[in-house]
């Protein structure tokens, strides 16, 4: 079964999954052969492990969405949640969930193409599993995201996303919190509220809105064209949102990737929920949002040494094409 | 000139260089076109800005290594050293440095075909150049590091190195920095001592070891087939290593990028030199050290999220694979 290690110097932990590493690569498989290969494609549903959570097809038998089991999970259920000493070094058993949302039948259906009703029903999926598996006191951190394209990660090409649960709060969640928490000690305010009003005022990096929503360029973008959705009114939990913000949200998504992939054709991208540790309540310093990566450019050397990103785009030039369709050259 | 900014959540610091997004990208170039286009061979020196520091050619005319400033530098000597307020944001101009080591005059010689003598004259010209550097107080941090190969986010195949200095210490280094003087608080020694005398003893992680150094693939390796080499004797400051020490560490990198690619064949690597801030005397909580990741899968949406890796290869398994030369299926 999975291992959680501790590195001694950074206090971050990994996950030591040799199983995972047997899964398929069938990216490269495309046309007929890739909808022969693919095992989320409808028809080859034994090769999945069975539905956790489906949803039907609203016209004749089938699907229109499917949670299952990550087969080749980064951390299941099995093992206990106790760290044990190895030498100097600890570890623990890698307890956790990892589902996958199989977001539509349709091998090839990119999210800027579906209705946005569509994307509102995996936003609904997500909200709906996160309530269900945080009811685990295990389960101390749920992370939602959505790797598309091979250069992002993902190792299957039919549009899919991942809910993993975890039995510890992640090192990079909890500096996010605790820089949150800083800035409304100095400042008296949640720091993605301020980040709000100020964009929302000189607009030079506002992307996308809505009546719910605000997507921007961030200042400090780590990334070319990396973009952030964040919701208007303060809330600390992604899955405490309502179904009618979850509508808002489905749409300023699909916006976003559209004016991102007319700037960017085709580009792979991270998409990532940014939320509240489950198992703690609201609190004002901390505002869920989305964080949408691009993978332009290969993080080098320098990035890992320093954590110091090097971004040959900046935000207000990214915002300006995505906003004017114009196509980047890098 | 580039403009450095912070996020104010994280308190990271992003680099923002328009200019830089005009660097070419020769890699796809190959064999004798790869030459006739590359600005780091020979008769091209005019391509570079002019030579800040040669080692001439043993045997006729010509050079055998030259350290050039980089002409799409991240960071230059330009503009002033001082945070502007930006609204709520903070941001300061891009000074510093950024040389490019160019390692030999082959444009196809790896690391690892080198004579141990001349990655000695390499590691003697990063310990040169970062004593210069450090005279000027503005640098406070110096990054050397390699990126070798295109999936690694190297720009030209050209063997060469990069070195960077830095008007901050970046994130990363204080976060390791934390790390590292916490172990000492609680343990009363230097964590990597601590790991020296581990790892020598039970010895299921070493991949190379002389008199001075130790290569191991860490307990919690982030990356399959990741691996750091080490001093036995504890230094903070890389840039006071000896000439001896030098050729020791020549010969174990020569190792172990050797080793890495018995297993890997012809895998992208970073190469970085992890040291005390520049401007900081000796600790006896840190010590510099040497980390070699491997690009073996991308990077995908849940380690940008959570900075929690999953990787697929114990460092076990990856040591033994490495010590009797068995191929990584992967």
């Amino acid at each position: 079964m999975p291992e959680i290690r501790k590195d001694p110097v950074f206090g971050r932990w990994v996950i030591i999954a040799s199983e995972r590493g047997r899964r398929p690569n069938a990216f490269r498989a495309t046309g007929a052969d890739g909808v022969r290969a693919c095992p989320f494609c409808p028809g080859h549903e034994k090769d999945t492990p069975p539905a956790i959570y489906t949803l039907p097809a609203g016209d004749g038998p089938g699907w229109r969405l499917r949670v299952v089991l990550n087969k080749y999970p980064a951390l299941d259920d099995r093992g206990a949640a106790a760290n044990v000493a190895d030498g100097m070094y600890d570890r623990m058993d890698g307890i956790g969930s990892h589902e996958v949302v199989i977001e539509t039948p349709r091998h090839d259906l990119e999210l800027e193409d579906m209705p946005a009703a569509d994307i509102a029903d995996i936003l609904s999926t997500f909200i709906l599993r996160a309530n269900e598996i945080k009811k685990d006191p295990r389960a101390k951190y749920i992370m939602i995201f959505k790797n598309s394209g091979c250069n992002a990660g993902a190792s299957l090409a039919h549009p899919h996303s991942q809910i993993i649960a975890m039995p510890m709060v992640p090192i990079r969640v909890v500096q996010e919190m605790d820089g949150a928490r800083a800035y409304l000690e100095e400042n008296g305010k949640c720091v993605f509220c301020d980040i709000l009003s100020q964009e929302a005022g000189i607009r030079k990096r506002v992307v996308g809105e809505n009546d719910n929503f605000l997507a921007i360029t961030p200042y400090a973008s780590r990334f070319s064209f990396e973009t952030w959705i964040l919701p208007k009114k303060h809330e600390s939990h992604f899955e405490r949102m309502t179904p009618e913000l979850a509508m808002d949200l489905a749409a300023i998504v699909k916006g976003t990737i559209k004016k991102l992939h007319s700037s960017l054709e085709g580009i792979a991208y991270n998409l990532i929920v940014h939320s509240m540790p489950a198992q703690e309540p609201g609190a004002e310093y901390y505002h869920w949002h989305i964080e949408i990566m691009p993978k332009l450019n290969q993080v080098a050397g320098f990035e890992w040494g320093t954590g110091f990103y090097i971004n040959t785009v900046s935000p207000e030039d990214a915002a300006e094409m995505m906003n004017t369709g114009k196509k980047c050259k890098l």
